[in-house]
């Protein structure tokens, strides 16, 4: 895995953050797992093939999405219903194809497939390659002083 | 969705099924679903692009993987582990690489993503996209005239 590709995935999650809901979001030391499991209540799969073959999973906590949520819409929300769904897999979708422009610039070029969002409680995600995974920890305000977690965590073979 | 896209998942599931396990599976009624949930206990997802978007999830019981994985393995194995994990990512990937190959006749050219495995409790997986998903719901048998059920999701934008 080249570190090239780490800068296109935060710049691409930046970007989509600050115009989305006009939030800075930071990135935290990024990782190179080994092991291949990310954990959380809400994950954005979207597959990606062309120059090569690759996966990102976008993962958040309860508390997390339902801020970013309630960002959006200005709304009250505090169960993982239809619309909570749709909104990570379209924010999925928007971080990959912003992710997608970038890398084209590194000369990767990429297609998307539909994205997919699994829910659910203790939820594992584990990537099938033997290539390490880079998992980006973003932390980002939600009030009353407190931060959350997402991880956007890529591979490419 | 077009039905002539039915008969390349369902053969390429009976063919993995009939050489990996030497099981014979039979496929009950396909559904043409406007809402996009699966649930079960363990989904392998893989993205799909190139001609078309889209994406494939496989999703099994509990009682169901372990089934399958033991007829593979010959283990007793009764826990989702790493082990599991990586049949089940392996066995999404063998089964979208065939369905690939049965779509190649009927005009369509797709390349794989990398697949990705969920396992979690109330697993519910959601396709994001405004076209129906067709769920092919594949019947076999567990042993003391038990059968268990295994979902083939799949839509293309």
């Amino acid at each position: 895995m080249d570190v090239k590709y780490i800068n296109p995935f935060l710049i691409a999650t930046q970007k989509v953050f600050k115009t989305m809901f006009n939030i800075d979001i930071s990135m935290t030391k990024p990782l190179l797992k080994q092991e291949r499991t990310t954990s959380g209540d809400i994950t954005g799969i979207m597959g990606l093939s062309g120059d090569k073959k690759g996966a990102v999973a976008v993962s958040f906590s309860k508390k997390g999405v339902f801020f970013i949520y309630n960002a959006l819409m200005g709304d009250g929300c505090n169960e993982l219903g239809p619309e909570v769904i749709d909104a990570i897999g379209e924010l999925t979708n928007i971080i990959s194809g912003q992710a997608r422009k970038e890398l084209e610039r590194v000369g990767l070029n990429l297609k998307a497939a539909i994205p997919i969002v699994i829910k659910g409680d203790k939820l594992e995600t584990s990537f099938i390659t033997k290539l390490p995974i880079v998992s980006l920890p973003f932390s980002f305000p939600v009030g009353n002083g407190d931060k959350e977690t997402m991880y956007v965590d890529f591979s490419f073979e």
